[in-house]
């Protein structure tokens, strides 16, 4: 046996530097009218998008995601040999029914709203190791059907706390490969479980944003970077909140990260005008800000280095009810484009 | 970019054999009164295993099933690099609360039933291409949480159809690693999702066996391989009548398993005296089977070469309300000891 593809205790080194050939995107109605509604590929004239009920239609997104990816990379779904995806819906439905006419071999992820960087990574471990040629991430959430699953029905009307966030409507795709043009990824840390104790199903941002440090602050470590290495530090879905969270819990471990962090859920939306609170969430809101947006100024060369880090709260609604904390997770890779 | 790792349409090569060191498992009476019940390392008295809930019990099961995991192995949990896993609770619950204070870097997955055989296999694939020193692979089930969540309210008392499953009650945690001890994964075969239609959420053997054929049969294809050059073949849990089904499917392709193939779900329960009807189901009926007693035939050379491959239906009980069918997947892997 050979050395380990690691670095420090918890970072894979890609030194084959998986390819993101291409991204799909299929975003709701809002979401086209955010900052960066201009990116997405596809959009939904409205939340069941031609559908019966919120959960298929969530699936839908999903199948056109897939779709506009398989096109944008140029790699037709036969080419793929794996799949790696999930999302907020109970036994992530969203994905696995929205892409199962496919006919590609799935590995399903469970990650919360970090699937999509727990996607990226295993597909670019196994694109990387040459046990795939191509390989394919993807995920997905929805307003309705993760506010009806998780918080309240919508009927009911109920007030929305200032700390809520909102969780974005879409799904995203990404397709890596050995070779081709793209951005690159060259090291991935995915995280541990952290769980602080939070309880408040309306803060997610809070609950998340320890995970997140535990992540970031163990990758900087493990590669010997520090901020100023990347152009863009990107968090997936902690919202106003969360980000000050983290922002100072980096900082207290020295590593200032405030001149060049952003979390993908304060650029999807406008706070003020969209009224959405703390900001997006949700596994589509770190997909389509990434799959849409970052991606495109990576290609673009606008951005050349960027830490891509998505969080994920793992609680249900019956653990909170349960009384059960809510245990967080963050998964980052490095990606770029020299 | 060297070969690929592969052979043929959908099975990747292990050439670096990743060792199955050690296994542990945690067991619900009932599963410890069946015929492999003396191959479970715990055992628990009743089935909410000192907590108030059976979604806490669940927690508590995959808790200690790591912790036996990691004792058998002899690889403490600050040695493991990742921990795959997931469950059939909603958000995977299960898996999360229960391995949240190892402080080991986790993959959530999702694959229902056939969690234990994706779980050693994306273990494998991270142990074979040097990317993990140690992994674990980790998933469970529980009669009680399962049935609430999926069908009836226990105190309902509806009456089980013939074609119904039993839940298994329990977890099962196998760690990997690059040298030592014990079983060898030589290759790994990940399926596609394959749905023929079935709604009945009472009939899980019918929705899952097309799956399991499919996998199987292109399991022999690309690898070249027939039914003989296993000493047993055995699926996760398709039960009596999915076991029916996948014999004649295999054997419609031409492939003859009936002499060495057998279903967990009919090897852990004896189906006459314990009333199971047809058999064993859920995440933790594979894990238990093969964690505890075939990975023991494997490591006393009783069995020395063995397919394992496990299946999972991937509806919600929500999806199934909605009119939706039941997507089946069907991952295995080949373990030998030579």
């Amino acid at each position: 046996m050979g050395v380990l593809n690691r670095i420090g205790k918890q970072t894979i080194l890609c030194k084959n530097k998986p390819v993101i050939l291409g991204t799909g995107t299929a975003a709701g109605k809002k979401e086209s009218e955010g900052p960066i509604g201009s990116y997405f590929d596809v959009i939904a004239e409205d939340n069941v998008f031609g559908e019966k009920t919120w959960e298929k239609a969530e699936s839908e997104f999903a199948r056109r995601a897939a779709g506009e990816a398989f096109k944008n990379s140029g790699i037709p779904s036969d080419n793929i040999d794996y799949l790696f995806g999930g999302d907020l819906l109970n036994q992530c439905t969203g994905t696995s029914y929205g892409i199962r006419d496919f006919g590609i071999p799935f590995i399903g992820l469970y990650g919360a709203c970090s699937t999509m960087a727990l996607g990226l990574s295993t597909a670019a471990v196994y694109i990387d190791g040459g046990y795939a040629g191509y390989c394919a991430a993807i995920t997905s959430s929805h307003f309705c059907s993760a506010e009806k699953q998780f918080r309240f029905p919508l009927e009911y009307g109920g007030q929305r706390p200032p700390s809520s966030q909102w969780t974005v409507t879409g799904s995203a795709c990404a397709v890596l490969g050995r070779e081709g043009e793209g951005p690159t990824i060259d090291c991935v840390t995915n995280g541990r479980i952290v769980d602080m104790g939070i309880t408040d199903a309306n803060n997610m941002g809070a609950a998340m944003a320890p995970a997140a440090a535990d992540t970031l602050i163990q990758h900087f470590k493990d590669t010997g970077r520090d901020p100023s290495y990347y152009d863009l530090i990107v968090s997936g879905d902690l919202g106003f909140i969360g980000k000050a969270a983290l922002t100072d819990m980096a900082g207290e471990a020295g590593f200032d990260i405030s001149d060049r962090y952003n979390d993908c859920g304060l650029i999807i939306f406008d706070r003020e005008k969209q009224d959405t609170h703390a900001g997006g969430s949700g596994c589509a809101c770190a997909g389509l800000t990434f799959c849409g947006y970052i991606y495109r100024q990576l290609r673009e060369k606008k951005l050349r280095r960027v830490l891509f880090m998505a969080t994920g709260a793992l609680q249900s609604a019956l653990s909170v009810q349960q009384g059960e904390s809510m245990p967080g997770i963050a998964h980052a890779l490095s990606i770029s484009c020299e």
